[in-house]
């Protein structure tokens, strides 16, 4: 899978996490500044190779020789941490360079975040480190940490080290990274590695997945993302490495505020969020939607133990808190189930006559340490549950060590007896919220809220399920494999309209032999005259459809232009005449390009599939229900392209209005097959052509199982591609 | 508005809140017993009455003189907390009652709960009381506060008392009320009354109500509900006193997981979540969907300020933390606007060259005190913005303190200058998150997540537009003031059909005769036989529809026995025949009750108005879009009977397909008015006439501006009203 340019890449990034000699330039003896704080920070954190500082004004700083220059230390250099300001920052590289030193961080903001000026020294910046094959985490970042006790590197300007353990962050925020790593003791997380990316004018997101894809110390990998580069790499990357190590994404700049203030921060592309859904759906990774959604899954994806199903158990000591947690399971699709009578008689054999047996099983609030041991056991033990959840509410704070001791010792016993059941608490024990639950070396997922616990197994089964599905369906190539795309003709009839027009809608006949060469044809036939168009109603058989066709002239209902239901050769006459007086009245007889003529199609449902094109991550594909469906209910599925297989069938059967496909009320079930066949097709063409900037087949009618789709009309409009 | 009844309730529940003297019942000595915990906290809750021990076996309990029995205490008793298990509750009643105790609060379990035989101890104590006049708080509950400072009553058994301020609480959970209360403290949550319900044998959730609306202590009230006791008072109250105390509200149970558990837990009712919601629309209840949100708008609306609009200002050190609160507005509907070039320019005065000085503006990360101070003021004093949100992501423990200071500084100079805008801050500051802001008095809400200021935010807006609703819309009445409606002839069809026949749907001449009464007549003319049929139809003209008329068969249109667009005589004869054919073909010949003849319909938006009864809401009224909108897309709303004129007008409004009805894309706008007076009128059919069970008016089609609604199709099941 990983091939040597991938063990290249994982060599050229191995300085920056496991250096035995790091420099830290600008280090600084005043106090409060980031030279001095990063070096407090390498030295405290207890790092096991040299610190070189280096400081023009300094002989020595707290006791470390300190050296005038990087080419001032005699030896060789891991690793750059270079503090100084932005306007500094060229002429350091240049040294570094001329020092042979091959990783650097740079710290300092001043670059593109910040306007023009700073986008010019970030692009020279790019343009020397490139030069001199200098690998480069940041500018405006905040650094980087490795947990691993045998390295213990803090490389970053926060003093406080979070316990070793197995979850690598990558963030585009310093911030929000950093903010993880200070709470992870809180929340008894373990971190192997942090990287904050500023403005990753180099090592990006993706870079950093497959060097973790190869770090035996990381499980799970934590995103905090603005903007995603090379969404089909990280695709790629993401889909290969996600199997193994999930990955858990916060996407920032979700909405038009956020995405301005995105822009501002990191001076990134604006991004389009439903493209980002369907890139993070394709490749199986795990979006939380909110800071504290985030942190929680990373908690409890670091625990290996996975729910082998939707039964959730719910233990608890307050009746409010059990109906709070089932609440939420429900609401996130799990099952409560009500226990087998033997386990409700063996609770029931321990626990006060005052105890709600069936789940949630309520202890109540003055249950024993004995009494919560055994209620964790025999639940855990249970056939009947795939996971529990125990909410415990205090209203005593000394009550609070029984009742922990008591859950601990259920736990322990449950899993010496066999038990594999996932364990979740929602702690709510005010003075008492951040006490850790580790039962012989497993931190047990501990929260604060009873609706977390349910949200996380959700997100844990459905990775598992998006994990599980056979290797076979992922393949991205199986869209390209169709045989009958003749895309190089379909490539040339764009190119053309562009080259003789220039930028606009194609002409019907272009659609219609567009379509044709990806043998997703548009219904009917095209005449230019009265006695054509009535050659091509009797060739096609009475009644007919007669439309306007015009590429300047969009809404042609609106307007009139469309006569359904002819019978005879008098009416299509008509039609003819009455669309061109409509043309002549709005001052556009020019317009016309002549009349579709088209056998009415009945028995079918309406659909949509279009595409336009994201700036960053290129095509996008919807499809929904047609006509209203689509424009006030939203009832539409995205995806990128390529669409696999696998993406077209959850597309399509991810619609609300999907039971219209398949026999709805004595309906026939229709040819979804089909349907499938056009939306890839759709996928292939707009990906092969990036001339198209936006396609609709609107409406596509599917018939009934064997029939296929019919294209009733089609728009695709051409673009050059700068123009996106 | 609140009458002598009115009066009288609040004058019986003031022994609760404000006692004199307070007996307890089953004082212990016994450490750690519920008896021995709530003396304690009586006494180290600093009462300022006479507690007075009630304990057969001790003279003295902690130096408290102890009485053998209530009869034995030589004065009269304000309140008696009986603390003895649930088998002795009926005798302590007794000698409550001997001794003229006019309030009980009882703590122990074991009563409806439990099962049958705690139900039936529960069924006597509820008599009982009712007999003597007593008012009871519980049973199965957690007790009561009251943190006036010239009361300080403690009657519960958790000793931890949060600080006194103006939120009241009623709780159907002890221990959720309780986690409440002891959080109070950490997020800086003022409380001034709380009561646990227990099982609400007697003072329930609407007493309280009446009983705060009068406490002018009390300014926000805040309940987790399982059940809503007499939803119709709960409805008047909340919409009255809601208008000047917001009531927020966690509703359990909403699923149905959760109802079981709650059904097990306080043997309520289960209920419909969707009647819950229409109910907290109708009367302004806000609703939190989890506890953190509960708790969290429990702390907004404790601060009197309210946003003016929609504009927040978004105040950050943190790049990434300013991004994530954008998001949130733009997911809440709030605007994240641009500021105004002058305070751009006032901010770069005096923040650092790397700051954004864009919404949101970033201070950056090292920040001083002085530069926290002049950004929080400026932005406050912008008059761009209708509220801040100031997000504090902490990199190190040691620079949030001169954050802090700024922060308040900045708060205090602005409200000296005038400015009444409501700050909300995200303290993201590990190791210090439990840090308070109080300005002159001024709680600043507090949270630690990116997300919930712009939620609180949200709400804030809703609760304020539902307040500064007209009164005049508000009245409950002008539903039932339409002059046209015979409600006395549609009672007496369905009782007729109900003594007749027994449960069951009506006949379409019912149904007709029916929907005439209340003037909303079914579309066409009913006819028994083929000639009828046809005098029908030329009466009707041409073309028409021919569809079956039968109380047994409901789904017509699977069966075939729907003819449509019929031009002559002729083809309205064989559409019996053939409708005839097909009801010996299935073995029902007898169910045909005749045909209804229709005009054949066009050009308007078929819709679907239901309703269903709630066995505990009663009447839930639907409208939604008809046909697959409604079965699969979902796409209804709900209100509870009795609508009013501003409920129907928010209801139709609501639905995502509403464009339809306003001239979409061409067409022309529908009779809107004309369908809100139907669903009026069909809130006044089933609320005044309790044997509708189920009433379907599908489709409705709505016409053009000015021509009305036309009922084409509908059913209407009766049933004795026990039964529903």
């Amino acid at each position: 899978m990983a091939g040597s340019s991938s063990d290249h890449l994982v060599g050229s990034l191995t300085p920056f996490f496991s250096p035995r000699r790091v420099a830290v330039v600008g280090a600084s003896r005043e106090k409060g500044s980031i030279g001095a704080r990063v070096l407090d920070c390498l030295r405290s954190g207890g790092f096991g190779g040299l610190i070189l500082p280096v400081n023009p004004r300094a002989d020595s700083i707290d006791g470390l020789r300190a050296f005038s220059s990087l080419s001032a230390i005699p030896d060789s250099i891991d690793l750059a941490v270079i503090t100084v300001p932005a306007h500094l920052s060229l002429s350091i590289i240049d040294e570094c360079a001329a020092k042979g030193v091959p990783a650097v961080i740079m710290i300092a903001a001043g670059f593109a975040e910040t306007g023009e000026r700073g986008a010019r020294i970030e692009q020279e910046l790019r343009t020397k480190i490139q030069q001199q094959g200098i690998r480069l985490i940041g500018p405006n970042c905040f650094g980087l940490m490795n947990l691993d006790p045998t390295v213990r590197l803090n490389a970053t300007y926060t003093p406080v080290l979070p316990p070793f353990g197995s979850v690598s962050i990558a963030s585009d925020s310093g911030g929000v990274g950093a903010m993880v790593v200070m709470a992870a003791r809180r929340v008894n997380l373990g971190i192997s590695t942090y990287v904050s990316l500023g403005n990753h004018v180099d090592v990006n997101v993706n870079d950093l997945l497959e060097y973790w894809e190869q770090d035996s110390n990381t499980q799970v990998i934590l995103l905090y993302l603005e903007t995603i580069p090379d969404p089909h790499r990280f695709r790629r990357l993401a889909e290969r490495i996600g199997r193994h190590k999930p990955i858990i994404a916060l996407k920032a700049g979700r909405t038009t505020a956020g995405q301005a203030a995105a822009g501002s921060h990191t001076a990134a592309l604006a991004t389009n969020d439903r493209a980002v859904d369907a890139l993070f759906t394709h490749c199986g990774v795990i979006r939380a939607s909110t800071l504290e959604e985030w942190l929680a899954l990373a908690v409890a994806f670091s625990n290996r133990r996975r729910p082998a199903g939707r039964r959730a158990g719910i233990l608890t000591n307050s009746g409010g808190a059990g109906v709070l947690c089932a609440d939420s399971c429900e609401k996130e699709g799990l099952f409560v189930p009500p226990l087998p009578p033997s386990v409700s008689a063996t609770l029931a054999s321990f626990l006060s006559p005052l105890a709600a047996l069936n789940n949630p099983v309520d202890v109540i609030g003055l249950a024993t340490e004995d009494q919560h041991a055994a209620a964790t056991e025999t639940l855990l033990r249970s056939d009947a549950l795939d996971a529990l959840i125990i909410a415990h509410l205090s209203i005593n704070v000394a009550d609070n060590d029984q009742a922990a001791a008591g859950i601990i010792r259920g736990i322990r016993a449950a899993r010496l007896a066999g038990s594999r059941k996932p364990v979740f608490l929602c702690w709510m024990a005010e003075g008492d919220r951040d006490r850790h639950f580790s039962v012989d070396g497993e931190a047990i997922p501990t929260y604060h809220t009873p609706d977390i616990p349910a949200l996380v197994i959700g997100q844990l089964l459905s990775y598992e399920a998006w994990r599980e599905q056979s290797l076979d369906d992922v393949g991205l190539q199986s869209a390209r494999k169709l045989p009958d795309l003749n895309l190089p003709q379909a490539k040339a009839i764009c190119a053309k309209a562009l080259l003789d027009r220039g930028p606009g809608w194609l002409t019907t006949k272009e659609v219609q032999t567009l379509l044709a060469a990806v043998n997703a044809p548009l219904l009917g036939r095209l005449a230019t005259d009265p006695e054509e168009a009535v050659r091509a109603a009797e060739t096609i058989g009475y009644p007919v459809a007669v439309k306007l066709a015009s590429h300047h002239i969009l809404h042609k209902t609106e307007l009139g232009a469309v006569c359904l239901n002819l019978t005879d050769a008098q009416a299509v006459r008509q039609a003819l005449k009455t669309i061109k007086e409509r043309l002549v009245q709005i001052g556009k007889a020019d317009a016309m390009e002549g009349v579709l003529v088209q056998p009415m199609v009945s028995g079918g449902v309406e659909l949509l599939i279009g595409a336009t094109r994201d700036p960053h991550f290129g095509p996008v594909i919807a499809v929904g229900l047609g006509g209203i469906h689509v424009e006030l209910l939203g009832d539409v599925q995205f995806g990128l392209a390529p669409l696999t297989n696998r993406d077209v069938s959850r597309m399509i059967r991810n619609l609300k209005g999907y039971p219209l496909l398949t026999g709805y009320r004595g309906r026939p079930a229709m040819d979804v097959r089909a349907l499938e066949d056009v939306l890839l097709r759709m996928s292939c063409l707009v990906e092969a052509i990036p001339d198209i900037g936006e396609l609709d087949l609107n409406p596509i009618i599917v018939l009934p199982e064997g029939q296929g789709c019919t294209v009733v009309d089609a728009r695709v409009l051409v673009q050059a591609p700068s123009e996106h």
